[in-house]
């Protein structure tokens, strides 16, 4: 298969699988995304490896589980020695980009132990988790300091928005009426437009740097340009025209039963009991919130219409790969919880559309692939696409390549999803240890199992029960398939990971060389012996 | 506990766990050994994390299993981002150094990803395993250039052996007759004696680098000086007196059964087919073998006395832990197996002797201490030993302090240990894949089940078959006893071991710190909100 130019690897934060037009929610257009699809394949059973931002991302960018790279929450940085996206694809000749977030924690006490200062080029690749940044925003920049002042923030100053952090009060906060603060971050201003013309906010910022870099180029060295995108993420606020457009007829009602609430496992009671939990399972919350939520994937869709007329027009659509996907889903209220965090396909189960250009690929346009798609399946993919060797002993996933050329042959049996909720409010309401505060799911397109450590499983058959709504994990008269899934994730689990030094080439040729030819001689009596084994004297 | 001043950290190779007469060898007299243990504590159940030097080795230096640090066979490299004891104890003021063997892999491709001369302090660190090398020396050093001339072979040379390659030739080489090499690569040679002066033969040399070492120090800077023997492995050679001091009736007979070759385990059978095994079931190689194998440990015993005097009369006994060990044992003919590898007692299980000079382990001295102990454990151990903070996200090893200081609690139910066959010959005769010629054993002190992937199981009851004559694997009646060792396995599989970047304190400080705080403000209906969770505006 003939090596591509490059590759636009587009990410949200927070968009859930099915809110766009083309994986059928209803009210929603999203013609330009659907657009995409019908040119290149929609993988409809796409999971991310921890349905939270940082844990998910490490896994896109490395191609190896959260079990593997080890940073397990938002802000656990990335062990020098784990390699990214910029690691393998450098050496074949590919410039590797980041525009916007990747929430990469750097390994600041790794890197002086091996004394790489973040001020060279080196540094600055591992601190950013491989890529060379042309701008990182991880898009949430309250006025407490959490993240550097963003380079968003001086555009918007430049461009008249003059509040001492406008990204605060403008892009993410309302026009406030007599003592309100107007922030964004309060949902009951999720309804109300944000204070800042359209074409300012983040997402169309975020597209036009696209085209700056593209516009910056000097000679056609290929790149992977990472553009990763901010919202839908919270604050959920959007500049109108988008913040009105979906109203209540436009809805997808909340998928959460009272029987839910009945006799709940206990780590889900404890999800059910948090903040954002509680807030939307008022309809009050999820009233205000979806016009905006709705409005700011709107706005994507517009903006990637902005993008592929500029990638059309400059001649790049026909040799560069595109890929959709998101970070991780997001409740809004179904099975009484927010945010994201459990396995149910609100939050585990992202969006995933793979336009590849290349005639190979002509025979899968516009299909939808049933395929059980990790996150980490990306990196291989990537590596693959620009004429590289697989690397199987350090990327866990596998080239989506075969799926996109229409070939057949075995695939994964089981999507894996983990969580580790040891930082969070729930350890704390369970009592659980630090290193037990762990969930492991596994898919296998009917039951989806997820080992709870310390507490029993929970269990939906997503065949009889596609809303997950009964929890089959303590029920009688499933203990075989309980058994049988939990026997997956004790393979999954027992792999080897960390043999990553070793090539497979190099094992199969260790081991096909006889040990004698190394002239270390074990267990030879005599020379007669070794010159009968071919061994010279 | 004070912290100690120092620590020597012995080492042989190939030692098996039962010869010493501590152990309760009748007619292999190790008083000096035997000295040692009556001063300290001996731990009579200590488990490698492989049975094979590489990976066992940097599963000591580590502090972590097999399956975490990656190395899982010789030569494979230990990759950057693993931290060593260096990286542990220097932060604490201690020198880290290395005289003898590690079989240490330089993982040149990482070093080079980021910039990592071998020139530097940091690199030769990084490729030496995080030692400083008074003197690497691995022990194998045939004509083929399998590993670079030792000093060793200068300090012959300087001693008037004027051959090519002393080391093959004079120290593991005995006096030819006719057309005979003499190289004790060979079996046949093993009960002749070395071609050289005692005095001059391997383990002398390195007892004397260590008072080399001693009197090079200028100051009173803590040290753990890792002080790694060759012998008693391959080639099985020893100088006089010690070559013949040994016959047959101070023999062991060989343990083994013809059941045991009758309806064998799968990989059991390919490992008995190897020629090492071969070799060691016929009663010839064994009975020239034995005196040398005896000999060597006499001879080390020896040299233990000469070491142990030596530390006595600088006062350095009052002020250091001195700790002795081996990588693995040696089948010699037991089970119808030669080397190492598999997980019977004889291979899998090491001598382990702690001497602790503080006062706290007065309680504890002269005793012998069941508590299923893995190589790991030193790790930890000697962090704390210099006063170190525990460090569970990188160490998963326990201190053997409070076994030391004979406190009472709760200690790990099974002990683990892992080999990867892939590239033996073993895997070539199975058709087994990469990835899956693995076995992973747990030991619970009764049970020692071993899981074999793509195989059943081995399981031996140790307390009705102390011999492990009798498989279990596959017998009826003890479905119940696999399945929860299994479990074992499962649970000691799925344990977070990458989480590394991030300390047990700040993970339980992130988690007791509300999100809020951080400016980030999830699930907030409105001002009033946040103020009533004790939030500013």
């Amino acid at each position: 298969m003939a090596a591509l130019q490059n590759i636009l690897f587009i990410m949200c934060d927070l968009l859930r699988w099915v809110y766009l037009s083309c994986s059928g929610l209803p009210h929603l257009m999203t013609p330009n995304l659907d657009a995409l699809a019908a040119r290149g394949v929609r993988f409809d059973k796409a999971f991310v490896q921890s349905p939270i931002c940082g844990p998910s991302r490490m896994s896109f960018y490395t191609g190896r589980y959260v079990i593997s790279h080890g940073s397990s929450w938002n802000g656990f940085p990335l062990k020098v020695g784990e390699m990214t996206l910029g690691d393998h694809l450098r050496p074949l000749g590919v410039d590797t980009v980041l525009i916007g977030k990747t929430h990469m924690a750097a390994d600041r006490e790794g890197m002086k132990r091996y004394g790489i200062e973040e001020g060279t080029l080196i540094g600055a690749r591992l601190a950013e988790c491989g890529f060379d940044a042309f701008e990182r925003d991880d898009g949430l920049h309250p006025d407490t300091g959490y993240a550097p002042p963003p380079r968003y923030n001086a555009y918007l100053r430049s461009k008249g928005y003059d509040d001492a952090n406008p990204w605060n009060t403008r892009a993410n906060g309302v026009e406030p009426e007599g003592d309100e603060t107007g922030l964004g971050w309060f949902l009951k201003y999720s309804n109300r437009p944000a204070r800042i013309a359209e074409e300012d906010s983040e997402t169309p910022y975020l597209t036009r740097r696209f085209m700056d870099f593209i516009e910056s180029r000097t000679d056609d060295t290929p790149w992977l340009c990472h553009l990763s995108y901010i919202k839908p993420h919270w604050p959920y606020i959007v500049p109108a025209p988008y913040h009105d457009m979906y109203g209540p007829e436009t809805w997808v009602p909340p998928n959460r039963s009272e029987a839910e609430r009945a006799d709940p496992h206990p780590i889900y009671a404890a999800f059910m009991a948090q903040r954002a939990s509680q807030s939307f399972a008022k309809d009050a919350v999820r009233n205000a919130v979806m016009p905006a939520y709705m409005g700011l994937i709107k706005q994507i869709d517009d903006q990637m219409g902005v993008l592929f007329r500029f990638l059309e027009e400059r001649g790049l659509m026909d040799t560069t790969m595109i890929v959709f996907t998101s970070d991780h889903g997001d409740y809004l209220g179904d099975h009484w919880l927010g945010e994201k965090e459990l396995f149910h396909d609100a939050s585990v189960r992202v969006p995933l559309i793979v336009y590849d250009p290349r005639a190979e690929a002509d025979a899968t346009r516009g299909t939808v692939s049933d395929a059980l798609v990790e996150a980490i399946d990306l990196a291989p993919t990537f590596v693959e696409a620009f004429g590289g060797a697989a690397l199987p002993h350090r990327l866990e996933g596998r080239s989506l390549g075969p799926l996109l050329r229409g070939e057949s042959g075995p695939w994964r049996t089981h999507a894996i999803s983990e969580y580790d909720y040891s930082v969070t409010p729930v350890r704390q309401m369970l009592g659980t240890g630090q290193d037990t505060s762990t969930m492991i799911m596994a898919f296998d397109g009917r039951w989806k199992y997820i080992h709870c450590e310390g507490f029993p499983p929970m269990l939906f058959d997503l065949e009889t029960d596609p809303d997950e709504l009964t929890d089959l994990g303590r029920a009688p008269g499933h203990e075989a398939v309980r058994a049988s899934m939990a026997e997956a994730i004790f393979e999954w689990s027992r792999r080897q990971r960390q043999r990553t030094t070793v090539s497979p080439e190099r094992i199969d040729a260790a081991g096909s060389r006889p040990t004698h030819e190394s002239g270390i001689l074990i267990g030879f009596w005599d020379e007669d012996e070794l010159r009968d084994a071919g061994g010279e004297i």
